[in-house]
């Protein structure tokens, strides 16, 4: 059993027992979104900084205590999480910055940090005897579900807009996954899904409507808390769509203060898509987010309606964080940079984080003595075409030695 | 200093110090190529059973003692290696096998087996102060060696053939490789990277050239090892192309053996795909390799004229396994059977392996008893075309309830 306590609406404060509700608040609706609260004083008694170190599972589910998993059998069998922190030393000389660190989770196994909640999402789909999952989603958190469905004979019905790039799409296709390529916008598909779920009874994954999502995501952060040895960075830098990974960020993070393992929380700091910043505008503003119509190349977080937007604003708030915005010239820029400085390749979403944490040094936002994490979600081969505009067209000789030579004449 | 004794001629067995020859024998030219032969004896004084238990680095550097490393410090900061050993419950249920493993080393930095070659490479570069290292590749090697490259300030020109997939191309230019496409085959490309060494003194990296290659390629072997706690299995699959990889997992068993840690060699299984099979076919004739004109989807094997054709038949040959080859179709499918029944995403010459397992149940070459594992070289989003040929293409539908239900109902 789960040392989960109770759900409790993020809108009204109503404390639910898990087995009442599925998704979101009853009385506040889609907007009440549930938050898991755990019994803090008896995971200390099954998790301290000394059973960490002891414990050789290096995935997500070394945090086992600190997730909402009933049923251990129901754990798939991809190996989710245990990706990269590193130290980029090429990165730190040529920025100046004196200790950064970058959090690589295109590594996982579908090649984006959704994996964590989609590895959660199907615990909690057969703990409740439910075969068939949905979720809508820009791409990852779909392509996520459908390797997670796909690894227990689960089935999937996974709303994506139809202008996914191809790799994410063809993803889903090679998971066995049953596939909407929606006419329209990630908005409308998270709509359509939840009507779906609704009138199909299937369980859904969506982001900030099923509780348990943020409690996935929020395993990244409590990797980078031990890989970076239990010392916390000033700030941790997090592309926002939605809204739930800076949130499972502070969750993580909070996790870790309840326990007594960390003395504080960073600042998060929000990073959008200039064509696409409501949550920017709202943390950087009165709290409150306006919808927008989104206009960006980063197509895991063109989110106009973001789902999440109230938790993810109160824990940026809460944090003391901000929020910055990037264009799509500086997100194809920093793609450029990440893989030619550092051999790190990320997606335009996965790399909007780098360039909000760049464009802040810059303008003297935050200094270069900070002590700063960025997390990067997603690996670049999701997005082939973005890929090709940020790095350009290769050169094409013929065969022969003469070719080379006036190439490099001409270099 | 690393334990290496000596490089041996594959042909006319001449020994030489590392320090005397860079590539192939002298004596015998290009295919020459030369095996590192190392000083067990010494080795044992500090790698043991129970120092690999110990030990927590989880990359391929935990086996430094195994490897040809002079300078430590010369390591690039990839995490390269460390990817998951899977015992698919659901393949083995479906296809009624007893014991299957499969090694997913699509997991790694640049999504392929090819970066723990490449994270050799530019150690002995920089041990040599070379800055600037060229190789021909389908594809997969030179993602990863540009990979490496930039992650250490290295320079890198790199020939592919101008077919090589759009995504392969793509990380080459982000990682800001200098990209030679080359408007021909492989085969050709081989030859041009060797001229251009010749002819700008670059550091080549070339498979079955660089004589250290496949003692990087040999760590996905030692990692099986210990994932099966020193058990070894009757067979490993592997996609052969150069026929590199494959003297690779070859390489890694007989080290673990002339350390006493196995106590046999597993039989290895070569498999190619039907249009482009040199090196099945030699294994399962008298072991010449008779050149062919490559007609595969699978671009990564799509190899014509493989380079290390000579080991690679013996190490077939010394195992007492076989070759098998597969279709086209046969591994589209097993893209698409891979990723739908356990949510394992493998690319065309990745799946390779496993269409020749399949394959060889069904023909009653390998018993339903046998132990087998099965080596995926690289991950599906590397050829995304290829995976929509396997997956199919998703259906479009309007943003409303009436037209899922549609769907549904023409399902």
């Amino acid at each position: 059993m789960s040392y989960v306590k109770k759900l409790k609406c993020l809108l009204c404060s109503a404390e639910y027992k898990p087995e009442d509700v599925k998704y979101t608040c009853p009385k506040c609706g889609n907007d009440g979104i549930l938050e898991v609260i755990y019994d803090y004083k008896e995971i200390k008694n099954h998790l301290s900084k000394n059973s960490l170190k002891q414990n050789n599972l290096f995935d997500m589910w070394r945090y086992l205590p600190l997730l909402p998993v009933n049923d251990q059998s129901k754990i798939g069998p991809q190996e989710v999480g245990g990706t990269p922190l590193y130290e980029p030393e090429r990165i730190k000389k040529d920025l100046g910055v004196n200790f950064l660190w970058i959090k690589d989770d295109g590594r996982n196994p579908t090649a984006s940090l959704k994996d964590r909640a989609s590895a959660i999402a199907v615990v909690k789909a057969q703990e409740l005897d439910e075969p068939t999952l949905t979720c809508a989603s820009t791409g990852n958190a779909a392509s996520s579900l459908a390797g997670a469905c796909a690894s227990l004979g689960l089935k999937s019905y996974i709303f994506v807009p139809k202008t996914a790039p191809r790799a994410k799409i063809a993803q889903l296709l090679v998971f066995g996954s049953n596939v909407f390529a929606v006419n329209g916008t990630y908005d409308e598909a998270f709509d359509l899904s939840i009507k779906a779920t609704e009138e199909f009874g299937w369980y859904n994954r969506n982001t900030a409507f099923n509780p348990y999502m943020v409690e996935g995501k929020k395993t990244v952060a409590l990797e980078i808390i031990e890989q970076m040895n239990f010392d916390v960075p000033d700030y941790v830098f997090v592309p926002v769509g939605d809204g739930c990974i800076i949130s499972g960020v502070a969750k993580g993070y909070r996790d870790m203060f309840n326990l007594g393992f960390i003395d504080k929380i960073p600042k998060l700091v929000a990073v959008q898509a200039k064509g696409c910043k409501p949550i920017v505008d709202a943390v950087n503003g009165d709290g409150k987010v306006h919808f927008v119509v989104p206009h960006t190349i980063a197509d895991s977080i063109a989110v106009g309606i973001p789902r999440n937007r109230i938790m993810a604003v109160r824990d940026v708030k809460e944090s003391t964080g901000f929020g910055i915005s990037v264009s799509d010239d500086e997100i194809l820029g920093t793609i450029k940079y990440l893989g030619s400085i550092q051999g790190i390749f990320a997606e335009p979403a996965g790399a909007t984080g780098f360039a909000g944490f760049v464009k802040s040094i810059r303008q003297g936002i935050i200094s270069k003595n900070d002590k700063v994490v960025v997390l990067i979600t997603g690996n670049g081969l999701k997005d082939v075409e973005s890929a090709i505009r940020a790095g350009g067209e290769p050169l094409i000789i013929d065969p022969n030695i003469d070719a080379v030579k006036k190439a490099l004449k001409n270099d």
